[in-house]
């Protein structure tokens, strides 16, 4: 299909949470290791076309989602989910730790990161995506107000952890990580899912500004927007 | 409070597939680690009485939830998040690699695990566990179908996986790893969520009862019933 050498080729869809947080990581990774061993082909793939449930898609992904990564440099190793993605580029081509903790020599960090990137994968995403649903497709008042307080549950818990701290995970005020890359995205896009501002939630809400004004995540969440 | 000298403390509910998971791999590191490394104290907390809510317990899980693992051989350190436990587990005791994949040597199998970890963490989880709250406490017609079909598709996408295989991740027919401790207690208490037998799933209804079928499982799944 293409002729290009980037060792990587990036699936995902325009302004997804779950495409964000590859892209910033991937960004990050460019920026950190100028060396070209993440550059990446881009491919934007028509949800509304139903591309991702394609044969040749689902072969990458069987759950016919975004977003998906292929690398070429192993033998067109495919990895679908988007914190496996995030974990998979950090063990392959962070190999100084700049972006998360090596699990041989600080366990603690690199399980608190783990801890972080769980509850995000499986509380603040499907909670967010599920209220999106209920106060945008299908406006049940019941189902919508409690994902949406669900949500916002899941951001007091966030309050509490940034409270005496600047990032998710790590020693101290923490280490910007996966953990991050992970969670910010799907935050920072509050107010789609009806929560109008962060000022419940101060500590939430510095910590969302200090993540998106690292260039690297400036550069993944503008991706493909052009 | 407690005068045990295990080196681990296990917070959990009765019957509940995300400590299932926990206890299922405990049971399993017992079993192939006789040396007492992974001796665990269980602690029962009563979900009723809202104990999970209580500040002490929200000092090793500010998201208030079990599971919770305490370890104590390392200045108790609390993990919370299911899989997080699990992979802590795995990364602090099972060093010989019976219950998970070497990212150092296997980086693949080890992402491959991973991801179906996520795909349950994200998927299964939360839309079985949405699927029986619209079932079972908030009966909404348009909710109870839209999160059962969800967790039927998630079944399809487990039935391709095990098409050719005996287990989620690894080479050839697969290895019995995290992947499947994670996955198997949800899709074993299907009935609960409506959805009587497994028969639409062949591949999926053989694995469950292959995980169902070893000692280690039998244990996990049976703790703290009596």
């Amino acid at each position: 299909m293409s002729t290009s050498t980037k060792p990587l080729v990036f699936y995902t869809a325009k302004i997804t949470p779950n495409g964000h947080q590859v892209s910033v990581l991937l960004e990050e990774l460019k920026a950190a290791y100028p060396g070209g061993n993440t550059d990446y082909d881009l491919e934007i793939i028509n949800m509304g076309l139903g591309t991702q449930k394609e044969p040749w898609f689902l072969k990458l992904n069987p759950n016919g989602r975004i977003p998906v990564l292929v690398d070429r440099s192993q033998d067109n190793f495919a990895v679908f989910e988007s914190s496996a993605i995030l974990l998979y580029l950090a063990q392959q081509y962070d190999k100084d730790h700049k972006f998360w903790f090596n699990p041989s020599t600080n366990l603690k960090e690199h399980s608190e990161m783990m801890q972080w990137m769980f509850f995000t994968h499986g509380g603040i995403d499907p909670m967010q995506g599920q209220s999106n649903h209920f106060r945008h497709f299908a406006p049940i008042p019941y189902a919508r107000d409690y994902f949406l307080d669900e949500t916002k549950r899941c951001y007091g818990v966030l309050e509490i952890r940034l409270a005496d701290r600047d990032y998710l995970a790590g020693e101290g005020k923490g280490k910007y990580s996966l953990a991050d890359i992970k969670t910010f995205p799907w935050v920072r896009l509050h107010a789609f899912t009806g929560i109008e501002t962060l000022d419940e939630w101060p500590n939430v809400k510095a910590w969302v500004r200090r993540c998106e004004a690292r260039e690297g995540a400036q550069a993944g969440i503008n991706l493909g927007r052009t």
